[in-house]
């Protein structure tokens, strides 16, 4: 039985010898064993104490007992509340790779930017009613002074549809069978976000949930790429992210639309004045951080060029010639290249390889270097045009994999990833009909790809020695906001990760992010002091629980 | 690009190069390509016709779009219908090795079977009302002769509850108010099945799910091991077994309880009994095929010692000196042990680890077999119980895993499967609660692991070259019986399975099987006339849609 032991002793441990926190070659300070010990204890009795009592569940079927794994949507409000969950969100995170720009801002901060901007019109294709609001989407655009309007209503009977009404009115004069201005305010945020009983109930598959999705893109974007609006956009974008801990953003920008509209309504703001614009608020949000002694919080930003997976090979060497051409003015900015969108149903990557490849070569001629971090294996599907893309984005020679989720299928792709050092980007809250199973968000964003947490492929693939690195992706959306959640699902959804795991995830954030050698450096130096003051406060706040 | 679609090609030959329709050295014959390709078109047509409708849900929420790897309770009367099921419900399946002997047998046929003897009676904690029947469960027993009651029914008021009623007068006079006899079949289906609303519904956490499951396994007992029905019982489930064209079965027989009730209504049958019983019906229906000159049909069966895992060290002695015995007198019966039950909350094998250490010395002694055939990994968790469960499987040297849902994560494990040639048994239809997210009764039966097929870690699994054989575990609950659910979402789920993937599977289940080496050239021999047959009327029946 001694030599049994012994021998299980060996095997769990080779078993486990390709996880990262066990090839770390970190020393663990003594002080974060403890801390480690007193997550344990909070785990534990969290699960007993918080997630096994069965619950009435609000917003689906009779009653379900909740468990932490569950569907992201549902369980949001009891994580929220959970010790673990407060400790975590004093965590530093280190840097998000994979989050998409129109999907960044908490909708009741995009509405209350809408709202100050005299500027700002709504339209509708039908009056607003009772009859009609469940369907109805509104447009919203910046105007030119000359084109602003009077007209007071979008539910009054005598509104022309799709006339313009200034966002203002809209909302004052929403009318009282509708609730008032909280109605209009809830309406706004229902057509942006995602709801429970949409991504459980009524839109339950892939397709149906994707449709929803894209609609709450469309919605947000005449206000999105309003020059006035954008510049504040961004700078909330890097506060929420400062505020949860995120120290380092690399955004995907979606550069399909070649302009913005201006602030005198004119659409005629081209992408390079976009990227001066994100470059300014960049620069000042970093002043305001050495301003206040918060330097270690916030390190940076970059942007991955991104478009939509729809266009035709030949369209899309106008946007590879634009991408070169912003690298070549912002060299600090511009860190990489991907295509977007439903990968089930939009094109595959094998469609463009023909331009990609050449891509590749004008950047070797001109000396440049732009990786690409493409989206693939997004997908349920095994042999499907999505499960396909992982071989393409791995043989053009991708540094990251967005999501990923059907790697695990792939066992040849694995182990290029973990000689090639290719890092994956997993969601793993969010919202199970797109997310994963993995752990909740590792889910693929936008597919009801995991029911909940534990079915999440992300275990598996970290344990197969790959590197992940924790992603919100479209956080606006679901309501996910911050990497707090993420970390929560990793942590809950396992009895073997530990502290050091997450310090391990938080690194390799940095490790695979777009930052140079020095910075990186610089990123880690940072990270090191927060990390102990993180220590630091689990022992001091909680140490009576180890 | 030329060079770049060879490196392709190359890749994803490497990438699939461990699967195991890949490995196989087979050449397959022309018919069998075009009976593939067949398949492939009616796979594509039904993905369109059949699943991308969106057509109303019967049982659940309003309305939901129908797809193959859905909930498989909602999903089956939807696959029953199509062609696929149709032309795999004739193909040859070769051996069932997973399927426990108490859930084996149709709820409709067991009740006739209970009708049938006079001695059969019921109870109830109370009388049986619209206000109770949907939580009391019923027992039943076989009586001696002396102690038979003519007490007329369990839904009139003056029922003295806990009274034993003949079953035939229960049921004849179940109260108009219940729907009478029709209503007593009900009830008796509900409480041995377990339907949508409670697997998706109301008991939808694995707990919850494993409760009512072995309810249903407690309701049954009474029937099952009496004497009279039991014979039948059996003789039912190689008939069904037979008729969905499995030709070897290898079941797993609870000996938890020392003595079945007899004939004459005494509990005093003890488990060689038992055995007799067993091996007097498998003859008979061997000759009985024999004689129907269908011998290429049925090759056997083989039995696997199973006891709860809620013993002590102490009590499991007794059962290992028992198998022990039980071998040493039916050798061509008993072809393995297990240890059965929830494994995320009964007792882990490292707990049992020092006696059956033991029982393999004492094997060794005897010049005897029994290899382990462990139920390991059927969880959700990571680092759980149940997840180190399978350390200890394969530590003790299984032969095969039972379920292994968790086995993805631990690649040690995978490739000690690979080198030791270990098989998982898998579900991957059944349902979904307890079911699997490979496909969807790779579900490990009693859990609610995974929500739909897609998600189950079959083809992950599969990829890495772990051998599998299909299971249906449990199918008398869930009304997934025999074999064709589970080829069905195997071939449906993904794009690159073909009926040489099939037909690896089918030719494993033989090859994983406790037959002896001769037994399994024999049974090849049998299959390959079948095959042939099968690919025959594919191409007869379904030719014009290649």
């Amino acid at each position: 039985m001694d030599d049994y032991l012994i021998q299980r002793k060996q095997l769990i441990a080779d078993d486990r010898a390709l996880r990262i926190d066990h090839t770390a070659q970190r020393k663990i300070p003594d002080e974060e064993h403890q801390a480690d010990k007193i997550l344990g204890h909070i785990r534990s009795s969290e699960a007993e104490s918080v997630w096994s009592a069965t619950q009435p569940m609000k917003q689906l079927h009779g009653s379900q007992q909740l468990f932490p794994g569950m569907e992201f949507l549902t369980a949001r409000e009891t994580i929220v509340g959970t010790k673990l969950f407060d400790i975590l969100s004093k965590m530093p995170k280190g840097g998000l790779l994979h989050a998409h720009h129109a999907a960044m801002v908490r909708v009741d901060v995009l509405l209350r930017l809408a709202l100050s901007q005299p500027a700002v019109h709504i339209r509708v294709p039908a009056v607003l009613s009772l009859a009609t609001i469940g369907t109805v989407l509104p447009e919203f655009r910046g105007l030119p002074r000359a084109e602003w309007t009077t007209h007071p209503s979008i539910t009054d009977q005598r509104y022309a549809p799709d006339t313009w009404v200034p966002i203002q009115n809209a909302r004052s004069n929403f009318s009282h069978a509708l609730s008032g201005p909280e109605g209009f305010d809830r309406w706004f945020t229902n057509t942006m976000t995602i709801n429970p009983s949409e991504a459980y109930g009524t839109h339950n598959t892939t397709g149906e949930i994707w449709k929803k999705f894209q609609s709450t893109f469309i919605a947000a974007q005449g206000l999105i790429f309003f020059e006035p609006i954008s510049t504040e956009y961004i700078r909330e974008l890097f506060d929420a992210s400062i505020e949860d801990g995120i120290s380092y953003v690399e955004i995907r920008m979606a550069f399909h639309q070649k302009y913005m509209t201006g602030a005198d309504g004119e659409r005629n703001v081209p992408h390079r004045v976009w990227l001066q614009l994100y470059d300014r608020v960049l620069e000042e949000v970093k002043a305001d951080m050495k301003q206040q002694g918060r330097e270690d919080e916030f390190v940076g930003s970059r942007i991955i060029y991104s478009i939509l997976r729809i266009i035709t090979p030949e369209e899309i060497e106008w946007y590879l010639e634009d991408c070169i051409a912003m690298k070549q003015e912002f060299p600090h900015l511009i860190s990489g290249f991907d295509l977007v969108g439903h990968e089930d149903t939009l094109l595959p990557l094998i469609y463009y390889a023909e331009p990609l490849l050449r891509f590749v070569e004008r950047q070797k001629e001109l000396g440049i270097e732009i990786p690409f971090m493409f989206h693939a294996g997004e997908t349920l599907g095994d042999g499907t045009v999505a499960d396909m893309n992982l071989y393409d984005a791995i043989l053009l020679g991708t540094k990251r994999i967005g999501h990923g989720f059907s790697l695990i299928k792939h066992p040849k792709l694995m182990q290029i990833c973990r000689e090639k050092d290719i890092c994956v980007e997993e969601r793993n809250t969010g919202m199970a009909p797109f997310g994963s199973l993995y752990i909740m968000r590792v889910q693929s964003l936008a597919q009801r790809l995991t029911g909940s947490m534990p079915m999440h492929p992300l275990p598996a693939v970290m344990n197969q020695g790959v590197h992940v690195a924790l992603c919100s992706d479209d956080p606006a959306v679901f309501g996910n906001m911050g990497l707090t959640f993420d970390f929560y699902q990793v942590f809950v959804a396992s009895e073997v990760k530990s502290l050091a795991t997450l310090h391990e995830l938080v690194w390799d954030s940095i490790r695979y992010s777009a930052l140079d050698c020095e910075e990186k450096e610089s990123a880690f130096g940072k990270l090191e002091r927060r990390w102990n003051i993180f220590v630091r406060y689990i022992l001091d706040t909680y140490g009576a629980e180890g």
